[in-house]
């Protein structure tokens, strides 16, 4: 009897331990994924996506992480243009030169500022940093969300901001900085290893 | 004797047990504060610190961080000057309207672009975006370090700018674009909500 109870003891610590290993490593699987020092560090340039779609959820969750970004004197010059239409996204990749990952794109958001609710005078230039602050938030949260991106610079090349105006009906007092390509990776592209410490200087230049 | 090898057992299962638990807790502890959408909405302006110095590790971790961010056609034009000296923050605390914290501050890091090694022509601007990126990539990197920082405008402010580059030895084909005051929080500061959904479009403005 005395046997059986401890057998019957040693089997449920078994149990409960393999769950604890179990638990142990799921979670090891799913924390690497999202620790920001190794998210900074895996982003990259993603220009090809699998046909998988992306979620509107999703979407508003990339939105939301870009309006978390510091902004000048809190001022948040921005404005969003999520597009999830397949001819939307066909327009603008046919019409920017370097966009035409976007006719395989999922995704796109256009990234925008509205300089006229930055500060006054030179310091209403800060909306670009603003937004580019912004845009690196999304491009972060993409790829903590196993989502790839990559930034397609708009401002300050007038045709292009002309041309992004003109398809996403954009009032011309609004710029639109960027354009972020969205999609779930194919796997192609790898992060690269850009530390130079020559770019580092202490104290003094 | 088969009564003492179970009771060895139990105690050894006992013992890998209790350090599953144990490493599924300190796993769970260190995992959150990490987590990168959680980092993104933690991270707020911090212009109170306590007097614990900030690492000289620490600080190459956040400059490594700034170069993983996305440069227009890889061009990577920015530079970082990292500031540890009581004396050069104090000058720069004294000569900074808006800059008073650095007097507290531990540390500082002025992002500085190169325009000259950006893209030709207009295209030379994207030095802006770039540096902004790298910033807002050190902010995120310093909330993951439970440190607190804050980013103080320079450019497009001449004045700024000449004050800073008298500071820190700046050659003129360098631009200080901003200057990140670092350092441990006290506490004081919370982050904002700043989501607001009239600023997202969908799929036309």
């Amino acid at each position: 009897m005395k046997t059986i109870t401890l057998r019957l003891f040693v089997g449920i610590i078994l149990a409960v331990e393999l769950f604890c290993v179990y638990n142990a490593f799921s979670q090891e699987v799913s924390m690497t994924p999202n620790d920001t020092m190794a998210i900074i560090h895996r982003r990259k340039s993603v220009r090809t996506y699998t046909d998988k779609p992306v979620s509107v959820d999703l979407l508003e969750i990339l939105v939301k992480a870009g309006m978390a970004a510091p902004t000048a004197a809190d001022k948040r010059p921005w404005a969003f243009v999520v597009i999830t239409q397949r001819d939307v996204l066909d327009r603008l990749a046919e019409g920017l030169e370097y966009g035409k990952m976007l006719k395989n794109a999922q995704a796109a958001i256009a990234v925008c500022g509205i300089p006229e609710e930055s500060l006054p005078g030179i310091s209403q230039m800060y909306w670009v940093q603003d937004c580019s602050a912004a845009t690196q938030n999304i491009l972060l949260a993409a790829e903590s969300k196993n989502l790839g991106a990559v930034w397609l610079g708009i401002y300050p090349e007038n045709d292009r901001i002309d041309f992004v105006r003109s398809v996403l009906s954009i009032p011309s007092n609004v710029v639109p900085l960027n354009v972020i390509s969205i999609g779930y990776p194919a796997g192609l592209e790898r992060p690269k290893d850009k530390y130079d410490p020559d770019k580092i200087h202490w104290n003094k230049w």
